[in-house]
C-alpha cells in the first residue's frame, strides 16, 4: 500500500470525487503546456520543447504518488515494515486533440503512443532501482480517470507488486509443468474452439478470457511469443494498435461508450522469464461495481460468460 | 470468478448501475414480504413467518450468485478448470425501518443482526460442502449496494478464496516464526504508540491499521484472541454493537455520510487456525476510485495516512 500525503485532501473534499470531470483550462491541451512539469519525451515538429506543436508528450505526474529522488530506506516500525515511496509516475498524453478517443484517434497516433511507452521503458530500465514498470489507462469517471484528456500512466516500482508476481508464478507453474508458456497454450486453444474469439489479426488475438474478472473483460493477446511489450516488433505494435482501435469501436458501440480500464501485462525485470512469461493487454469496461465480496474474497461475480460476451463484440459493427 | 447467469443483463442494461438506487415499493420493507423468497430465519413477536411483525429476517437471495443445490462437478476443459457455483447466497435484512443505518439503529438491533450472522454461519458449517463463510455489508450505491433498505450479506464458498487464504497465511508465517498471533501484536502495539487508535472499549480496540488499503480504512479488533466470529461471547457482540454504531456516527460526521463496505474475517472451516487467526471486522468508506494501478498491481495508493485517519475519526463528534 502506497500512502501518498502529496495526494491528501481534507477529509470534507473527499466527495469530490463523485463530481463530473473538470471544465474550464485542461492542462493536457496544446498550448497551455506550462501547467505541466517539464516534458521527458515529445515527438514535435520542429518545435522547441514546453511549448506548443507535439503530437504526444510524456511529463511527469504533477501529483506523484511516487518520487524518482532518494533511497528506498527500508526499516522497521515495531513489527510493521516501511520504505520510502520511490518511483517514477508519469503521464503519456497521446494526443493534443482533446475530444479524441482510441476509438477515434488514426491507427498512426496509437501506434505513436505505444512506442513512447516502449521508449520510457527503455530509459526507465537503465533505474538500477526499478524492478517493473506498470503501463495503464483510466477512461472515465467510473473508472478512475480525473481528466478526460487522453492519457496514459507509467509507473516504475523498485519492487514487483504482487498481481505481477501472481501471474508470473502461475505461468512459472505451468512452464515447470509442461515446458510450454501457458499464454500460447491459451492461445491455441481460443483458435481452435473459437466461441470466445471477438477477432483476430496476424500478429494479435483478441479474446474474452476463459475466466473473465469483469463482464467484457477483452485481452489482446500477441500471437508470437515475447515477455516483455518493449521487445516486441514494429509490425506488432501497428498491428496492435489497429486491435486497439478496432475493440474500442466495438466496446463504444456494443456498450455504449463505457468508462474503462486498459493495462499492459508484461514481465518484470528479472532473469528467467523469457520463455515463461508472455506479454499482453487487458482491457476492461467499468459496467459493474465492485462491493464486499470482491473486496473480501478477491474472487469477482460476473454476470456475463466470456462466450456471451465474445459475440456480442464480435457482431458489434466496427 | 465467478459466472453469474442468473444476475445476466443485456448489454444496454449495463449502464442502468449507474442509476441511483430504485424508487417505489422496497423489497425489504414490513409488509412487502411477499417480494422475497421464503425466510431461513426471522426474530419475530409471535407473528407467522413470511409475513410483517418481525425485528430481523433472513432470506436467500432473490438473485443468488451461487445455487445451494447440486454437485460440484469439477471438470477440466482442455487447459482450463471449471466447477459449478455451488454455495449459498443469503440477505439478512436488519431492520424493518428502511430509513435506518448503522448509526441510528439501537445497539440492541445491531447486536440482534451479530446474532443472526452467529446462528446462520452455526447452521450453514454443518454443511460439509462449504469451506468458508464471508459475510459483508454494501451500503451506498457508489459500494455496490443495489437497495438501501439496511441489509448485509452471507455467502458460503466450497472454496477458501485467495484473499482469506493469503490473510491466513501471513498469520500463520508470524506465529511460526514468534508463536504469538499477529493481530495480538498489533493490537499490543497500537495500544502502546496509541497513534492509530480510533476508539477503544473493553472488548475491543478500533484502529486505522498500519498499511491501510483505503482512505480511513478502520478496523474493529476483538481484544480477546479468538479464530472465528460465531465464537464469540455474549458480551462480545453486545460491545462490538456499540463499537459498529459509534465508528459508523464518527464517519458520517467527518466525512459526510460515505457509502462504506464492512466485512468480516473470521476463519475458514479449517483445523489448526484456533491459535493462528484472530476473527475482526473491517469498515473502509468509498472515498476514492479503485483505477488501472490497483488492478495492475494489487496496491493501493491512500491519500490519507492512518494516524491523520484516526485523529480525524477520534475528533469526530459522536
Amino acid at each position: 500500500m502506497i500512502i501518498s500525503t502529496d495526494r491528501r485532501k481534507r477529509p470534507n473534499e473527499f466527495r469530490l470525487d463523485q463530481q463530473p470531470l473538470q471544465e474550464g483550462a485542461c492542462p493536457f491541451c496544446e498550448g497551455n503546456e506550462s501547467f505541466t512539469p517539464r516534458e521527458l519525451l515529445a515527438y514535435r515538429r520542429g518545435t522547441p520543447a514546453n511549448g506548443p506543436g507535439w503530437d504526444l508528450r510524456v511529463v511527469p505526474n504533477k501529483f506523484p504518488a511516487l518520487q524518482v529522488e532518494g533511497n528506498l530506506d527500508r526499516q522497521g516500525e515495531g513489527i510493521f515494515d516501511r520504505m520510502n515511496g520511490i518511483g517514477a509516475h508519469e503521464v503519456i498524453i497521446e494526443t493534443p486533440e482533446h475530444l479524441q478517443t482510441l476509438a477515434t484517434l488514426p491507427v498512426v497516433a496509437t501506434e505513436r503512443v505505444l512506442w513512447a511507452f516502449r521508449e520510457r521503458i527503455l530509459d526507465l530500465k537503465q533505474d538500477r532501482r526499478f524492478r517493473s514498470i506498470l503501463i495503464f489507462k483510466n477512461h472515465g469517471l467510473a473508472a478512475g480517470a480525473s481528466l478526460d484528456h487522453p492519457h496514459s500512466i507509467l509507473i516504475a516500482l523498485p519492487v514487483v507488486p504482487r498481481q505481477v508476481r501472481d501471474e508470473v508464478d502461475g505461468a512459472r507453474q505451468h512452464f515447470e509443468l509442461k515446458e510450454r508458456c501457458v499464454f500460447c497454450d491459451i492461445i491455441r486453444q481460443e483458435q481452435d474452439t473459437r466461441t470466445r474469439v471477438v477477432s483476430e489479426n496476424s500478429d494479435f488475438l483478441v479474446v474474452a478470457p476463459y475466466a473473465p474478472r469483469f463482464a467484457f473483460e477483452t485481452w489482446l493477446l500477441p500471437k508470437r511469443h515475447g515477455a516483455r511489450f518493449e521487445d516486441a516488433g514494429r509490425h506488432e505494435y501497428e498491428s496492435l494498435a489497429r486491435m486497439i482501435k478496432e475493440t474500442m469501436q466495438r466496446m463504444n458501440r456494443a456498450l455504449l461508450s463505457p468508462p474503462f480500464n486498459m493495462i499492459i501485462h508484461s514481465a518484470p525485470f528479472q532473469d528467467g522469464l523469457a520463455d515463461i512469461y508472455h506479454w499482453h493487454m487487458e482491457i476492461f469496461p467499468k459496467l459493474t461495481k465492485v462491493a464486499g465480496f470482491e473486496w473480501a474474497t478477491g474472487f469477482y461475480i460476473n454476470p456475463t460468460s466470456p462466450e456471451e460476451a465474445a459475440q456480442v463484440l464480435r457482431d458489434a459493427p466496427i
